[in-house]
C-alpha cells in the first residue's frame, strides 16, 4: 500500500480542488463577508508564504486570538499545512493565564482580532511573541492600516496576505508531527496544553463525517458557534472543508438575533455549540424575539460541553430541529461519543438514549475503572472513572522540558496489552448497549459514608423544578459522613423556600442522597468556558454549618 | 496523542461489544441461518484458537474458497485479527490460475464451501496447502462430518470451532502489517496479488461510512451481492460491522428470486454488486417474475465493477431504489470514487453526474496524466491515464522474492514531492467539478490517425439502440490509420443490419469516430469476473478485413 501520511493537507487540497465554489461566510456588522474555497486556498498559500517571511519554521507555534472567521479558518489551514503548529488562545481566559499559556507554548507570531485587542493588550510579560498581526474585524475595509494599526509594531492581516507570494511549496509532512495545540482551562493548577498531531486531527476530521456520528455532508452549511479556540470548534471547520460543506462563521455576533439571521442568510443546516447558547436561542424564539422561520433550514445541532437538559431537546424537537448530544474534552480532540439512537432502541427509551453521552465514535474504545482499579461491567449502574482510548486521544500534556515535548504530565492507565487509556476525570456508567452516562467529575462527587452521590443528578433534578433558575451542588466536609451535599441555588421564584426544595428532592431520591441544606445565591460562579466553577463554591462554603438532619 | 494502531481489531471489538445483538443472516436452502455478532465474536475467538492449533503463525496465509456467508465473515475477522493474512480465492477462476495463485501466495490452510468442492478438487499441484477445512453449506446440519468429509483428510468447520478454546489472546498488531490479499485476474500474464494492510483496510472501512460516500449506518441491513472474494466484497462487511449494521449474506443463491426473498426477510436497506446482477433483478421485476414489494425496504444499491447504463439507474429510480455508482479496482481496496451528486449540480446534469465515476473518496486524490507525461486539466475533455493516490491504494503487487514482499512489480508514477500514484490503466477525463469519467482502458483505446477513440463511448451508444443486446468495440490494425474500431454486436432484433447501426452511430458521432464495420456474434466472451474479454475478440478479429469507407 502507498505510504501516504494522514495530514491536514488532505483537507486543504480537497476543499480547494473539489469544492472551489463552496463558501465560507463571516458575520460582520451589517452583513456577511463571503469567500469561496478557491479564494481561501489562494489566500492560504499567501499566508504560508508570509509566515515563512516572518521566520516561521516547521514546529514553530503560531497563535490566534480571535473569533470564528474566514481568517481564522485560513490560519487553521496555512499554519499546520506548512508544518508549523497552530495555537488557538482562548480569548475568554484571564490575562495572567493567557500570558502563562503564550509563554509556555512559546508562541512567536500571534494573530489578533481587532475587536480582541483590548483583551490582548492586558497580557503582560510575553517572552516569545515577536510579532502581532491584527485582523481588522471592525472597519468596513477589513484592514487595520486604513485607520492606522491599533498596536504599535503590529502588521495588518490583509496587507500581509496581499504582499505575499501566491505560490507556496507545501512540504511533505510526517503524520505524527504536531499540527495544533490547545490549552485546557483546568480548575486546578496551570492550564495544560494538548498537542494534536496531523494524524489525530485527520482521523478526527474523518470521524465527523460518519453517517452515525455527525454525518456532516456536502449538502450542509455548517455554523460553528463553539469557538475555534475551544478544541478547534470541535473539528467542524475541518470536517466541513473535507467534505465540501459551506461554512458560516458568527465572529463575535453570537446573540440569538444575529445567529438566526446568519442561519437564514446562509441556509445553515448544521450547527454546534454549548447548551447555554441554544437555551438562549430557544428562549428568544419562545419569547417572540426571534422568528422561528429564520431557523427553517436548520436540521440538526450538536450540543456538547455539558449535559443537555431534556427541556432543551424537546423544545428544539418542537421546532423540527434535532439536537444531537455529543461528549468530548480537549484531550479527546474533542469528539469522543455521540448519542446516536440505535434502530433497536425501544420507543420509551429514545429520550433517555438521546440524553446520554452516547456511543464512542468508531475508532475509539471506552471503559469504566472502579476505585479499586477493576473494570466495571456495562450494567448502567456500576460507577467508576471513564477511560478512553484511540488514535485521537491524548496521552500526555505538552511539556517543553521533555525531549519530545511530552512525557512529563501523563494522565493515563496502561492495560495488559500495553494500550494507554486516558483518565478523563469523569465518573460514568455504561449500559449494556454501550451508551455512556456521565455521573459526575471525580473531584465533584460527594463521598458520603462510603457511598458516592452524583452532584450532576442532583443538579438535573433541581433545575427541573419550576422555581429554580440555576443550581450547583457541592460537597461540604462533614464530621460523621466525611462529606455531605449542599445545594447552591439561583431562584427564579423569589418565594421558593429551602424546605420546599428539599421536600421535592426527597420525593425523587433515597434519603441519604438528599442535600443537607440549600443556600440561595445570586449567581453561580463560572469558569472561562462557562462551566460552573465549583472550586469557588467549595471554597466559599467550606465551613458552612450543615443543619443536623 | 495515544499511539493506537489502525487495525481490524477495531472492527471486531466494536461489532461484538457495541452491537452484540445485531445479526448476520446467511441464505440457505429453504431459509436463512442467523447469528448475532455476540455469537460471531465467540466463534471468531474459537476460530483463531483453532488456527493457532493448526500451526498458523503471524504472517501465514489462510485461504478461503467460498460464497458470502457468516463463516466467511468469521474468517474475515479471525485471520487478520490474529496477525495472519486472509487470502480470498476467486472461485470463478480457471483451475490452473487458482493453483498458480494458491502456490504464489503460499496458502497453508484453505477453507472451502462444500458446494465449491467440485471446483476445488480440480486444482492440481498445490505445493503449500497442508490442510483443507470444509464449510458445509449443503446439509441441514451444516457439518461435513455428519455425512463424512467429502474430501479425505479435510476437517469440518463446525467441528473445528466447537473443539477450540473460546478465549483467544488477541495480539498487538502493527498497522502496517498485512491483513489480507486478493489477486487480480488481469487480462495479460499471471494474476497479481494485492496485499492490504491493517491500516489500509481500516481506513477503507471508515471511508465507507462517510455521509458523502456509501453512508453505511447502524440503521442499515447490508447485503453484499459482490462476492467476498472480489476485493473483500468492496469492504461492505467490515463497514457493516464497524457501524453495527446487520448483514445479509446470499451464499450461492444470487438469482433474483432468492435475492428478493432475502431482502424481504431481512429487511435489507443497502446492497452492492455489479450491473449484471442488478440488470437481472430489474428484468425479473419488469417481467413479473419478482414482486417489487419484496424490495420495499431496499433504499440504495451501490453498483460498480463496470459502468452503469442509464436505463438501469432509471429503472431502479422508478422502483424508489437509488443506484449509487462507484468506481474502484482491486488495487484501490477497492473504494476509489463515488458518484455523489453535489448539491450545486444543475438539474439537467444530475443523471450525467450520477452516471460518472464520481468524486474521489475523502482521503484519496486523482489526476490524469497524458501520453506525454503532462498533467491534464480538469476540463472534461483532456484524456489521459487515471492515476490515484492515498493510504488505501496499492503501490506494488505481491512478490515473494522481494525482501518485504513487494517492490518487484511496481505500477506507479512518482511526483516531485515523492508521492506515488497508482497507474490505473484506465483512460479518463475529469470535469471542472472533479467528477471522473472513464473513457476506456488504455489497452482498449483505439488509436486512429493520432486521435484516441473511446470504445466505451461507442459501446454505450450501441447498447442504447433497441436492436442491440450486447456490444463490444475493439481496435483492428489498419494500414493507413494505424488502428480503426470494429463493433462486435449481439443482436436482440435478428433483422438489425450493420448499415442501420452504422447510420445510427453516424448521427451521434464525428465521422472518424464511427466504426469501420460491424460483426454480429452470438455472445461476447467474458472474463472470470464477467467483464468483456477483449483480448479474445482482438485475437479473433486481428485480420478482419475492414471495408473501405
Amino acid at each position: 500500500m502507498q505510504d501516504v501520511p494522514l495530514t491536514l493537507q488532505m483537507v486543504l487540497e480537497r476543499a480547494t480542488t473539489l469544492y472551489p465554489r463552496k463558501v465560507v461566510a463571516t458575520r460582520r456588522e451589517g452583513g456577511s463577508q463571503r469567500a469561496t474555497y478557491a479564494e481561501v486556498g489562494g489566500r492560504v498559500n499567501r499566508l504560508a508564504s508570509a509566515l515563512t517571511q516572518l521566520g516561521i519554521r516547521p514546529g514553530d507555534r503560531v497563535g490566534t486570538f480571535g473569533w470564528n472567521s474566514q481568517r481564522h479558518l485560513e490560519l487553521y489551514l496555512a499554519v499546520p499545512c506548512m508544518g508549523a503548529v497552530l495555537h488557538t488562545l482562548n480569548i475568554r481566559l484571564p490575562a495572567d493565564q493567557l500570558s502563562y499559556i503564550a509563554n509556555h507554548a512559546e508562541d512567536q507570531v500571534v494573530f489578533v482580532d481587532a475587536s480582541c485587542l483590548p483583551a490582548w493588550n492586558q497580557l503582560k510579560g510575553l517572552r516569545t511573541v515577536r510579532q502581532v498581526v491584527v485582523m481588522d474585524d471592525l472597519s468596513a475595509a477589513g484592514r487595520a492600516g486604513t485607520t492606522g494599526p491599533a498596536l504599535p509594531g503590529a502588521l495588518d492581516y490583509q496587507d500581509l496576505i496581499e504582499g505575499a507570494d501566491g505560490q507556496y511549496p507545501w512540504p511533505t509532512l510526517d503524520e505524527h508531527q504536531a499540527a495544533a495545540m490547545c490549552y485546557t482551562s483546568g480548575t486546578t493548577g496551570h492550564p495544560k496544553g494538548v498537542v494534536y498531531s496531523h494524524r489525530s486531527s485527520t482521523l478526527h476530521t474523518m470521524a465527523a463525517l460518519f453517517a452515525d456520528t455527525l454525518a456532516i455532508s456536502e449538502r450542509d452549511t455548517v455554523l460553528p458557534i463553539v469557538p475555534q479556540f475551544h478544541a478547534n470548534a470541535w473539528g467542524t471547520p475541518y470536517a466541513a472543508l473535507l467534505t465540501g460543506a459551506n461554512l458560516a462563521m458568527p465572529a463575535r455576533f453570537m446573540d440569538p438575533a444575529n445567529v438566526a439571521a446568519l442561519v437564514a442568510e446562509e441556509g445553515v443546516t448544521f450547527s454546534a455549540g454549548v447548551p447555554t447558547v441554544w437555551f438562549g436561542m430557544l428562549q428568544a424564539v419562545q419569547a417572540g424575539a426571534v422568528d422561528p422561520a429564520l431557523l427553517g433550514t436548520l436540521e440538526r445541532i450538536v450540543i456538547g460541553g455539558s449535559a443537555v437538559p431534556e427541556a432543551l431537546m424537546r423544545g428544539y424537537d418542537e421546532l423540527g430541529i434535532r439536537v444531537v448530544h455529543a461528549w468530548g474534552m480537549t484531550e479527546t480532540s474533542p469528539l469522543g461519543s455521540v448519542a446516536m439512537v440505535k434502530s433497536t432502541t425501544q420507543e420509551d427509551q429514545v429520550y433517555r438514549t438521546r440524553l446520554s453521552q452516547g456511543l464512542p465514535s468508531p475508532g475509539l474504545r471506552v471503559r469504566i475503572v472502579t476505585e479499586d482499579g477493576e473494570l466495571a461491567p456495562w450494567d448502567d449502574a456500576s460507577m467508576g472513572e471513564l477511560q478512553i482510548s484511540g488514535p485521537w486521544i491524548a496521552e500526555a500534556y505538552y511539556d517543553p522540558e521533555a525531549p519530545d515535548g511530552r512525557g512529563g504530565l501523563e494522565r493515563y492507565d496502561q492495560d495488559a496489552q500495553g494500550q494507554r487509556w486516558l483518565r478523563t476525570g469523569d465518573v460514568a456508567v455504561i449500559d449494556p448497549e454501550g451508551y455512556l452516562r456521565l455521573v459526575d467529575r471525580t473531584k465533584d462527587l460527594v463521598k458520603s459514608g462510603g457511598e458516592w452521590i452524583s452532584t450532576l443528578d442532583l443538579e438535573n433534578l433541581l433545575i427541573a423544578h419550576p422555581g429554580v433558575a440555576e443550581a450547583a451542588v457541592i460537597a461540604v466536609p462533614h464530621p460523621k459522613w466525611d462529606e455531605r451535599p449542599l445545594a447552591c441555588v439561583v431562584r427564579s421564584d423569589p418565594n421558593l423556600a429551602a424546605e420546599t426544595l428539599l421536600g421535592y428532592l426527597a420525593d425523587h431520591l433515597a434519603k441519604w442522597q438528599v442535600p443537607d441544606d440549600v443556600v440561595f445565591v445570586d449567581e453561580i460562579p463560572k469558569t472561562s468556558v462557562g462551566k460552573f466553577d465549583k472550586k469557588v463554591l467549595r471554597e466559599a462554603y467550606r465551613e458552612h454549618a450543615l443543619p443536623n438532619r
